[in-house]
C-alpha cells in the first residue's frame, strides 16, 4: 500500500486526494491546506489528515475548530510519494523540502519542465518514469494533446500538427478572474507555450500552438489539424481514437454542442464532481482530407490530469512497471470509460459494464 | 409503494425522478421523453422505464437503439400520480389527459396558477394539498421566497416584503439564451410575476418584486427586504433560519463569495450533480435596522423544487397527513441538512450525521 | 478661460479632458499618463499637452516617440484647477503636491470622502463647493442615486429609500476582471457603502443599500425603491423626472431592454464614445404603490461623472456662482438632453434641437 | 450622383447609409424598417427619408408619431442602386422586387452565394462586378479573409490556407443570443461553410476552416495559418500587410490585449460608433516557419463590410471602372486608414494626416 501525501487541496489537490483513495493499491497519507476554507471543511469530511501549509502554521485551523495532524514537513515525511498540487510556480519552491526527505515528487505543469527529471504523460511515457525521483505532469492541455497524438503517431505518423487553444478564462470558483466579454490572443506571440510543452513528451513531433482566453469557466476547446504521414479515412480515425480509453468519442446522436450540456451529461452520469478525465472529441468532427486531420475536442481542466497524477505515482515507486496494467488499474477505480455512451464501438463497453 | 410517473425528463424531470427513487415509500412508475439526447440515454442507464412523448411516438428511439415501454398515454395508466415536467405551458395542455385517466397531478410553475386547484410550497400549505387531484408546485424563486417567508411570517409578522431578484440567463445546457454582456430590466414593468406568485401560496403576505436577468448560469440572486412587524437581533433571525431545514446559511469562514464556489462546495460535498436543494444565504448578509430586515440569497433554479415535487406526491396520496413528516422522509432520503457546515448551529447538525 | 490639468489619463480622465476642451469658459492646461500606452497616443492625437506621471518619468514616452512637455508637477504648476482622476486611493496621496501649488483640485469618488471638504452633486450641493480648495465628486453609482433623489426629496419628501445595485464586473478594456460566470453579493455585508456615499451629499436621506457584481461591462443597473412623504402618480414622476436634464426616460417605444441596445442607441446617435452622460430610467417602470415608488435605472460608470467634474471645477473657480447657470453650460457644451427622444415631453425638446 | 436605397436599417444598413453620405459621389435615396424603434427614430434625425417595411405598412410609424415617405416598393423605384441589408434569407425573398423595377442590387453574405452573379470583395475582385446587376458582399468573415489573403496570394503564393474562426455569440444589443457561458464548435461539421465561401472569392485557394461560437460580443477573432509558397521574413510580411489601407497592424507598443482595448481606442479615436473597418492584426502575432505564417486578427462584424458595400454600389454603377481608385474614395470619406497607429510604417501614414 502506497501512502501518498497531496500537498495542496484545492482544484487539482481534493480530485487526486479522492482519486488516491479510489485506488486499491493506494491510501491518502495527508493533505495540506493553507487556509480554513469549504475545501478544508471538504478534507475533513473525507475524514483525509489534515496538515497545515500557511505561514501561520496550524493556528488559523485551530481558531476555525479543524484539527490538524502537523505541517506540511509532517506531512512529506509520511508519505511514500508526495503529489504537489500547490499553485504554479509554487512546487518549485518546495523541490528542496521533497528532497531533503529523500521522498518522491510529482509536480504539475504549472512548473516549469525543469522542476522534475521528466514531462510524464500516462499513454507516451510512463515507462520512462519507472523509479524516477521526480516528475511533473503536464498541463491539462498537453496531457489532453499528447493523449491525441500518442496513438496517431503509432499508426499514420505525425507530419505536423497545428493546434488553436480557446482556453476558459478561470475556473468556476475563480471570480476574480477576466476576461468578461471579450476574446484575447493569449499569448499573443506564436507559438504559444503549449507546442513546446508537447515536445518534452514528443520531442519528434513538430507542432504549432495558438492560444485564446475566453470567458468561460467550464473546458478548454481545441481546434486541431494534423497532418498525417498517411492517408487514413475517418472512419478509421474514429475507430483508432475510440479505442483508447482516456478519448470519449462524443456521438452525434447525444445532442451535446458544447461543454454545457457535455458536463450536464457527466453530472447526470454520476461522475464525482461532473468529472471528465477523458478528452472529449466530437465524433463527426473528425474529417480527413488529404493527409490532414481535423478535429475539435473539449479538455476539462480541473479533471483531465487526475489519472495522469495516479499513474505517475505507480511509475515512481516502481511497483508496477507496465505502462498499461497501471492505465488499466487507474481507470477501472476511478470508473473511466464508464458510463458515456462512445461514438460506435461504444455499446459493446457500455453493455461490458452494465 | 407510490407509482410515480415523471412526464417529461428534462432538468427538473431528471432530478425528480431520481428523488423519487430515493424515497422509500415511492417507486419511478417511468419517464418521458421526446428526443432520444443524452437524457434519454441516463433514463436507460439509471433503468427508468422509458416512454415516448413526441408526435413521431417511438420511432426516433428504435432508431438510437433505446427500448420504450409505450407512450406518455401508457405512462400515466401506469402511475398513480404523475409529476408534469414539461416545458413551462405545455403542462396545461396536458392536463386533461390526466384527467381522462383519473391520475393526480403535479405540475409545475412554468404554468398559470389555474392549471391547479392549489399553488403548493411544502413548509408554507402542505395540509391544502391533502387528497387534492391536481397540485401547482411554484417555481423556483417562488419556492425560494416562500421558504424564507413562512418562519419570518410565523415569527415575527410581515408589515412589507421587497425583492430584487437577478436571475441567471439560462441553465448551463441552455446554449441558445442570452444575454451575453447585458443586464436587463426583466420584466421592465414593476411588479414582476414573482410578488403576484407568492400572493399564490401567502395571500396575505404584501411583496413588491422586481426581476432582471444577468449573463450566468448558475443560480438566481436575490437581495431581500422584509419590514417585520417586531424588531428582532439579526442574531435571533439567523438562528430562526437556521432551524429550517431547506435553508442554508452559508457560514462567513467558508470564504464562499457566489454561485461558483458555493457549487463548487456541494459538488465536492458528493451532492448529486452538486445540486443544492435549499435556499442559500449569506449568514453575514442577514441584517436588521430597526423592523427591516436584509439579507442575500441564492437559489438553485434546477434544483431547489426537487424535494416540493416529493412532498406534494404524498400529499396528493393522502398516505402522509402530516406535512413535518413528509418534509422530514422526503430530507432524510435525499441528504438535505447533511454535508454542508451550517453558520451557528450546524456543527451539532453536522455531528448527527457523521 | 480656466486653465484645467487633468492628473490621469484613463477612463475618466480622458473623458474629463474633452469635456474640458468643449466648454467655452475652460481650456486643457495638460494631462498626465504613466505609460505610453494607446490612449497616450490619444492624448497626442487630440494635442493635450502630456506630462509624464510614472517613476520612470519621461523616458518611457521619449522611447516611444511621444513628446512630453514635463512631469506631473509641471502639470499642477501650469493650472488653474486640478482633476485628479487617478485610480482609486492614488488621489489621496497626490493631495500634499495640489497644496504645496495652492492649486485647486477635484477628486473622484474612488476616495475616501475625507480627502476633501465636500464631496459634490452638481444638482444637490453645488453652492457648497463654491471657492472651495478640495471637493470630491462623488461615484458613479452615487451621482446616479443623488441626482434621482435630489428632485423626490424636494417635491415629495424621502421618507426611506432601498437600493440594488447590479455593477458591472469590469469596464470593457479591463480584461483581467471578473466575475466570468457568476452574481456575486459584492459587498456581502449590508448595507453595502452606497448608502453612506449618498449621505454624503444628503445626510438626511433614510438610505439602505445592497450591492451585487455580474460579468458585464456596459452599466450598472439600479432596482430603486423610495417612500415618499407623499402620494403622487406614476405620471405625475415622470414628469417630474423628466424635467431633469440629466435625467432620461427611456420610452416604451424605442424597444430598448438593457444596456446593450441603450448604448447602441446613443452610439448612433453620435455621442462621443457612445457615453452616456444621463441617469437611464425606464419610463415604464416608474410604478407608484401607496407612497412606494419603484423605478429601474441604468448608469454609465465611464460617462456620468463627467459633466459633474465639470461643474466642480466651475464651482472651485468661484465664476460661476449659480448652480443652474453652470449645470446648464456644461449640458448645452456636451449636448446633454439632446438627441435622445425622451418620454413624453421629449418631443419638444427634440424639436428644438432639429 | 448616385442614389442608393437601403433596405433595412440595422446593425449593416444604418453603417451603410452613414457611409453612402459621406460618399461624394452618392447620396442616400432613402432606408427602410419594419418597426419604429429606437433606429427608426436614428433615421428620423438623421434626416433619411423613411420607408416602411413591414406587414402593417406605414401604420406603425403613424402611430409612433413617424412620417414615412411610402413603403419599400416607392423606395426600391427611387433608388438607382438598392443596397439589401435584411436578415440573412430575407435578401433572396426580394430579389424579384428589385428585378421587376430593373434596380441593380447588392445583398450580404447572410445569403446563399446564388442570390447574385457574383461574391464581391473590393481588393480581391472589384472589377468583376462591374456593370452587373447584382452582387453579393461576402460576410464579416469572409470579407476579413479575403482581404488578409490577397496580398498573401499575389506576393507569395497560398498553397493552404487553415482558419479557426472564433466567432462573437452576438452583437451587443441582440439580448437573446446566446452562449452564456459556453465554447461551442459552430458548425460541429469541418470545414465551417466560411473555406467554400472564400472560395467564392478565391476559387484557387485551398482553405479550410473550422468555427466557434463564444460568448462576447464585440469582436471575431481568427487565428490564422497560411501555408506560403515561399518563405518571406515576419518583418517582410508586416510591411507587406500594413501597406493594405484596410489593414490595420495593431503595434505592441499600444497595449491593446483583445477586442475590449482594440474598441475603447477607436471610440477614443473618434471612429463612428467606434467602428473598425479594417481587419485587426496583432503586429506581434505575425510569425514565419519555414513557409508557414501565423497571425491573429479581429474582425468588427458590424462594421468591416461597410466600405465593401459602398466600393460594390461604385461597381455595379459602372461608373469608376477602377478598383484602386474606388477604394482610396471611400477610405478617404470614411477615415480608413487615419487615426490609428500602425505598426512600424504608421507614423508617415499618421504624418500626412495630422
Amino acid at each position: 500500500m502506497l501512502h501518498v501525501g497531496i500537498n495542496g487541496f484545492g482544484t487539482i489537490g481534493k480530485r487526486v486526494a479522492d482519486a488516491v483513495r479510489a485506488q486499491p493499491d493506494m491510501t491518502v497519507a495527508g493533505v495540506s491546506k493553507r487556509t480554513p476554507n469549504f475545501e478544508a471543511t471538504i478534507a475533513h469530511d473525507r475524514g483525509y489528515d489534515l496538515y497545515a501549509a500557511g505561514e501561520d502554521g496550524r493556528a488559523p485551523f485551530d481558531t476555525a475548530g479543524l484539527h490538524t495532524e502537523g505541517t506540511v514537513h509532517d506531512l512529506v515525511a509520511a508519505s511514500d510519494v508526495v503529489v504537489d498540487t500547490t499553485p504554479g510556480g509554487i512546487g518549485a519552491k518546495n523541490a528542496d523540502l521533497y528532497a531533503d526527505y529523500d521522498t518522491p515528487a510529482i509536480f504539475q505543469g504549472g512548473e516549469d519542465p525543469d522542476v522534475a527529471e521528466m514531462s510524464f504523460n500516462a499513454r507516451a511515457n510512463y515507462e520512462s518514469a519507472l523509479n524516477a525521483d521526480t516528475a511533473r505532469v503536464v498541463s491539462c492541455n498537453t496531457t489532453g494533446l499528447s493523449r491525441l497524438f500518442a496513438p496517431l503517431r503509432e499508426r499514420y505518423g505525425i507530419e505536423k500538427a497545428r493546434v488553436t487553444l480557446v482556453r476558459r478564462g478561470g475556473d468556476p470558483g475563480q471570480t476574480s478572474r477576466g476576461p468578461i466579454n471579450d476574446t484575447l490572443p493569449d499569448p499573443v506571440e506564436i507559438p504559444s507555450h503549449h507546442g513546446p510543452d508537447v515536445q518534452t513528451v514528443f520531442p519528434d513531433i513538430d507542432v504549432d500552438t495558438m492560444g485564446m482566453k475566453v470567458p468561460t469557466t467550464q473546458m478548454h476547446t481545441h481546434s486541431v489539424n494534423v497532418t498525417l504521414e498517411s492517408t487514413p479515412s475517418a472512419t478509421a480515425v474514429r475507430e483508432l481514437l475510440t479505442a483508447e480509453s482516456r478519448l470519449f468519442l462524443i456521438p452525434e446522436t447525444l445532442g451535446i454542442d458544447g461543454a454545457g450540456k457535455l458536463k450536464e451529461y457527466t453530472r447526470d452520469a454520476g461522475r464525482p464532481r461532473g468529472d471528465v478525465w477523458e478528452n472529449c472529441i466530437w465524433a463527426e468532427s473528425v474529417t480527413v482530407e488529404d493527409n490532414d486531420l481535423y478535429l475539435f475536442q473539449a479538455i476539462h481542466q480541473e479533471a483531465d490530469v487526475v489519472p495522469e497524477n495516479i499513474d505517475a505515482v505507480r511509475a515512481l515507486s516502481g511497483r508496477t512497471p507496465d505502462a498499461a496494467r497501471s492505465i488499466s488499474r487507474t481507470d477501472e477505480a476511478l470508473g473511466i470509460g464508464r458510463g458515456l455512451v462512445q461514438h460506435g464501438g461504444s455499446t459493446a463497453r457500455r453493455t461490458a459494464d452494465d
